[in-house]
């Protein structure tokens, strides 16, 4: 017998990961704000008109969504009609509070959340190869892993705060971004002392920082190569403004995030909203240098 | 018949490096300010009371020392006996424009100047596993490079400039000092959100961040370990005031070498010159956070 | 004929300024959270148990508070009974949206909202020094004027939108905290190299930067003194908080605004939140010196 | 009976000073690197071919030049005439510790140097209205202060050291630095949230920020006007680097002083270096705000 799956989000991450979930045999209810959105999808799914049609009747219901907001007002929506013991799986980079808040509801519902956030471009979440964070109550967790383990290649637990992964998931994005910036400092700094960007770039993702975040953006940066556009400027100051936030609310001085954050503002206030985010930071650098 | 070889310079790198070209074969002439160092080589040296002596009569010789001045220094002194066309491989960690100067005085004198700079800690070197990077007259490197294959796992050639290895080194120490920072940053974000400062490390080195950096100094920036100490906040400092001098003449306006800047000279103001340098990173950050 | 005036908001600020409007002969009805503080204004006056009760019959009503939140939720209050044509004179350090939002619900009550925001300490509301600046609708900023002309030496018009004095609150305070940031770093500078803080501050302060803010702030600073407590590092952090969101709302990268966010951010994490600012910011300078 | 001074450096501020010094009275002996300058002073002075003919025979030798390197270059010439007893009134933006050096020279031949350091813009040179710092040898202040009165509207002592004016010089023009800064963003973010920038500074210079700093510099930079050039974005860059240099010489961590260093530095690299400073500073911020 199929499982039922309510499916919430088609944005670029989300419908690549519905797709798969698809092949995988579930049978989805799937909403989405722009509903032709859902068509991509081809047939044996169920469209659904609101987020309490797509909840109904469900084991899980999965939300990748764009910020704070749009997930809690889908939340109240979704809490309508989800059944009791149902998980609630919260897919979308948000603040933990937001997650921590939105599990206290769940759980006066009788049912469960948890945060189950992902590393990885929709390239990655195509073939599978996600990273995916999660928290929150340990039997929800359980309850979700058949179903994440059809989106990426590895699961870690980042235990029973609900919100728990959402931190990992900001962290994450915040050494993401800061290694774009150093790499543009870095690369910027060898092109004007007469190196060439690409074989510096190369030499360190060979060596001291052979890992895939040096390897695939150090080669944009090396070649100023901002197209096709991945991940927007406007996006990517989402999270820097997330990081922020959370660095108030924690008290943390974060020096690098505010740099990061300036960077980012700076594209922003240019212009730059749906740029590659690559550009945003890569053309801040040089930009400055006069290049 | 074998190589004769003058090696200046026995600093924790230095020692180290020696000890291997002599396993190799070499004949070695040692010079270093501190005398008795040279006797911890052992047997089957020449030891030198000047760099003159370690220069005179060979194929090459090596320095590996503390900052500009003291290569401008040792470099005039070797200048008296190096012989024509024999090669000065300097390791050093300097500004380029000491290695353009140098160079030229070489060239007047009728022999050769490369700069030949390393990443590795000390028990990388050890192992011969240094990366080095090489740049400078194109002969001369061919006639260093077997030289130098006793001492790392690859030989990178940065051009004909002779100053070049000396920027990737320079550009690679910020990104690795400002990695530490990122990672000082992001551990600290977690711990003050409950999270597992070890955990949050495992999970980046393991996946986006896999990479020598980020596992090695990772592990010390989760766990707090500042001992034994390993590269000292002096060293670490002046390699960050080396980055901003070329930043400043080579006009890269550089925010993330700023902050990393400030906190090593935060760190030096408090009196920890001594203490390791992921310590004076890494305390930085959690001093600030209150913890 | 008397005029009555609602007046909520007792803090050290608002305190002072419902004894001058006392003073002046208006008849107050006043409303404070903590009740037991409209004691100390004496006899007179009418004590009332909510915001509505305040605003009930009056041509005018005050409210001097924390933050958004506290005046938002007093407004929606006071709004009740508050009568058609009357002016809510908003005298609260926040946000310009804010202060847009609450305008158009008077707007549709048929009365009237205005900013006027204030500078100068305590001693300066007692001395009716203060400094107003106000923003909004012409014919109530003309029906406020000879209230706010007790209260202050100079009324400053910024204009009809409504939020304006409010952005002139937060870059003037910007200002400040960046001025008290400035002289730290400039009299440590001095100190560590030889010099009297105290001398050094004298001069500039009567030459070059002889106005008020250098003048009082910067003894301080140069003494080190930081008791008594006048205005605390929590609230003047709270304010670089409204310095950063008006930045980011309207899309202006402020690094300095950045630096003393984070300082006046590592004192609250460091326990300092109920010390005054200039100890928050002086001794953040200091510490990181190694004084 | 005239006393003899030399003079050395007519750039835009030494050229007035020496003019002010020959309508007083002195007899000046005048050096300068480009001859022709000396004419524009017009008859009754003696030009000079070198640094060691203006020091011959004189009771004080003035100089006023651009960088550490042309001062220690004309002091070396001119110690080869400058009479026992005579005084060298240094003027100069330098660093402390070439005073303390040059000061060294000086008292092995007998004579004396001072640290002399001015603030002030041509203009108040001209009308005789410079703020003048002294350090150094008290017998060669006091012979040096009826030379200087002739200069400016007030002297102030800073001790025996010899760089200790320098001191003050460099904290002064960080304090100046900054202030550009912080009124660009203040500004900056009025201007974005619709107020009129001019109305914003004529606020704050009259009130809290009522220094000749805020009133004449922030008429500038509100009206976005940086032209005619007074102080060249070359000068105004090369006093961040002596502020930055004597941090790093007396550790201590300088944040603001690293974003105006990092603002004058972008200005450089975008081919501003002959702009007045307040357009590199003010056009940075209001480029980086996209406007």
């Amino acid at each position: 017998m199929e499982k039922k799956i309510g499916f919430i989000g088609l944005g670029a991450m989300g419908i690549v990961m519905a797709k798969n979930l698809k092949e995988a045999g579930y049978q989805l209810q799937v909403y989405n704000r722009t509903a032709s959105k859902v068509d991509e999808l081809g047939g044996g799914i169920v469209k659904c008109n609101t987020p309490a049609e797509a909840a109904a009747n469900v084991d899980a219901v999965i939300t990748i969504l764009s910020d704070d907001a749009a997930v809690e007002e889908v939340t109240t929506a979704l809490l309508q009609t989800l059944p009791k013991n149902a998980v609630h799986i919260s897919m979308s980079t948000i603040s933990p509070d937001v997650s921590e808040k939105l599990a206290s509801l769940h759980a006066v519902q009788g049912n469960n959340y948890i945060a189950a956030t992902v590393f990885g471009r929709p390239e990655a979440a195509a073939a599978k190869k996600l990273w995916i964070c999660v928290s929150g109550d340990t039997s929800a967790k359980q309850a979700a892993k058949p179903i994440l383990e059809n989106l990426g290649q590895g699961i870690f637990d980042f235990g029973e705060n609900a919100g728990g992964a959402n931190v990992v998931k900001i962290a994450g994005n915040f050494m993401i971004a800061s290694s774009l910036e150093i790499m543009a400092e870095a690369y910027t700094l060898a092109e004007k002392n007469g190196l060439d960007r690409k074989q510096v770039s190369e030499f360190f993702s060979s060596t001291l920082f052979s890992a895939p975040i040096f390897q695939n953006y150090g080669k944009l940066i090396a070649n100023k190569q901002y197209e096709p556009v991945g991940f927007i400027t406007k996006l990517g100051y989402k999270d820097a403004r997330l990081t922020f936030k959370l660095a108030q609310q924690s008290e943390i001085p974060m020096p690098v995030a505010s740099v990061v954050h300036n960077r980012l503002l700076t594209a922003m206030a240019q212009g730059g909203a749906e740029q590659d985010w690559i550009e945003g930071i890569s053309r801040g650098v040089t930009d400055d240098a006069g290049l």
